[in-house]
């Protein structure tokens, strides 16, 4: 589907569907309100899904990759080739990605949107490629916003097959050495913070890294100027293609009203093209965590999320996202699954 | 065993099994620390269990219930019945701690050690009742010694028989109407704190009930004058008989070197009770989650403990430490399954 297509199908939340869950948790054992967050969880996925008892049976993370051009900068504590072989874990099973999604029982979707060498098929690997990695950001633009567009659409494209297949809920992560150069980009031109205040140290530079990668940023927006007020723009000069996948992959699930979990720095940068696209989109986000990266927090706020876990990770790959799945499950069961206190012949708050 | 026995077997944490998980977490796929506090619980479950990859496979969730003669001046939204009807809800599977149990994979065993009400006999059910409720703190102590120890045995025999049926992680919750006025008192006692600091609203109880509340404890502690550096002492006299029996899971978990995910409020202020007993103890606790509940913030800094979770929540039954529960899985998962660098043929960082 188109990106304006998708777009226009992005509704408000259903108001009827979140007053039935809402008052369907007054009737439960318990005291009124302490579930706390998961039972404000419970009733976003009922105007999401326009469910009053939402079910997340299938759940999906879609890990998508990319490269960067902006690496020769020398930003990454790790080589490109880290992008291709992580792939190749990811699809063997032995990432924190796959260990946590087999524990919130999870299906792990592994997308090459941009990585910079030619992947062997494999039954779990959707290959998406528009490019052998971006260009690099300080020297021009990532990529061309037509590429921008075609990124967006495949990435909308493989959650759309997956909506096809069952999906109920839908959590992100990336794979990209780089990807936190291009998405602090990403996070400075939209939110107008200084590059200092959104660059960390991603997988692990050293304080001469950290003023390489800054330095590498502030050139970055200096060389492309991109217009803050375009979504598109932004990506296609300072992006990359697993995070314009993303944002698509965001726009398809928001458009088929589907959650999605965002999981840590990257993933917030594809929200936050997604938001810039089509505002609506925000209802349907849950921010998994809080992420170590210098930065983070700042893009949250300016999303309006609060994230559900602060655990000091910084992983990416959708980690956090498989977590926080969990609490999501945990609410939406809760709501479903609980007895009422007319059923269990409990007695109600004395007056 | 005797509670003694059970303290005297009580050791500091396995160095050389934390330092083979500490060494594992550094050969893993993913950059060094990046999964923040996973890393940090897996190296501690390592350091408890004694085991380089420690598994989490039985994982049961204890739920304790007493009631209290506080109630009868007016400390809590709800009559003192509800605490047996609880009990039913949990037997049929229909409470929050059920639905959260499922999800986590973890068995609920629910223990009458207080009720006061006769309650009938069920398979899940285990009767340690010690006697139909507390004495009134106000008027006098909440139990004899005697009976304080009877109870904490009595937690104790419950995890050693899970136990002898192959527990390897333990979380705990309560119920109790009156009981978070209890663990208020207890608190108040042992961290010196006033009463204001730690009272809360319990299950919701309005600004009298507060007051009330404030109040009950403030005489609880004059007429009982508990002396805070003895904890049978100070549970006698204002505390209540599950929180005796949690502080004795407690001590039974760590003496077979068992992790325990401990709860809100209430099993908060039994593990402050476990760790008066045996300092040691606090090396084996996981606090799941920081509640609601006016206090339990300072209750957690005394113990020295960090919350994994930031939910709102304040319900109890164990609900907050069934979703922790996962997250120590997923530390102890992550811990053993993901593959080395070496094994996946990824690079490592460059120097």
């Amino acid at each position: 589907m188109f990106i304006n297509q998708l777009i226009s199908r992005i509704t408000p939340l259903d108001e009827s569907a979140m007053q039935a869950a809402r008052a369907r948790q007054s009737t439960l054992t318990k005291p009124a309100g302490s579930l706390g967050r998961l039972e404000e969880i419970s009733i976003r996925l009922a105007g999401i899904t326009r469910q009053p008892l939402p079910r997340l049976t299938h759940k999906v993370i879609t890990v998508m990759a990319g490269d960067h051009g902006v690496v020769a900068e020398g930003v990454s504590a790790y080589p490109s080739e880290v992008t291709a072989q992580m792939v190749y874990n990811f699809l063997r099973g032995g990432a924190a990605i796959n260990v946590l999604a087999r524990l919130a029982g999870a299906r792990v979707v592994v997308v090459d949107m941009g990585v910079a060498a030619e992947l062997e098929a494999h039954p779990v690997l959707i290959n998406k490629k528009i490019a052998h990695g971006t260009e690099n950001i300080t020297c021009g633009p990532a990529m061309s916003e037509i590429k921008a567009v075609r990124a967006i659409a495949a990435g909308a494209s493989v959650v759309e097959e997956e909506i096809r297949k069952g999906l109920d809920v839908l959590a992100i992560g990336d794979m990209g050495i780089g990807n936190t150069t291009a998405s602090a980009a990403i996070a400075t031109a939209l939110t107008g913070y200084s590059a200092d205040a959104l660059v960390g140290r991603g997988t692990g530079v050293d304080d001469a890294g950290l003023f390489r990668k800054i330095d590498a940023v502030e050139r970055a927006l200096a060389v492309n100027q991109p217009n803050c007020e375009d979504g598109v723009e932004v990506l296609a000069r300072v992006g990359g293609f697993e995070i314009a996948g993303l944002a698509g992959a965001i726009l398809a699930a928001a458009a088929y009203q589907r959650p999605i979990v965002i999981d840590g720095f990257i993933s917030t940068a594809a929200a936050m093209i997604a938001v810039k696209l089509c505002p609506q989109v925000v209802h349907y986000l849950f921010a998994a965590h809080c992420s170590v990266e210098l930065g983070h927090r700042l893009m949250l706020e300016w999303l309006g999320l609060k994230p559900l876990l602060d655990l000091d990770l910084r992983l990416g790959e959708g980690s956090g996202a498989a977590l926080a799945l969990t609490l999501l499950e945990a609410a939406s069961k809760t709501l479903a699954e609980m007895a009422t206190f007319n059923e269990a012949g409990v007695s109600e708050k004395s007056a």
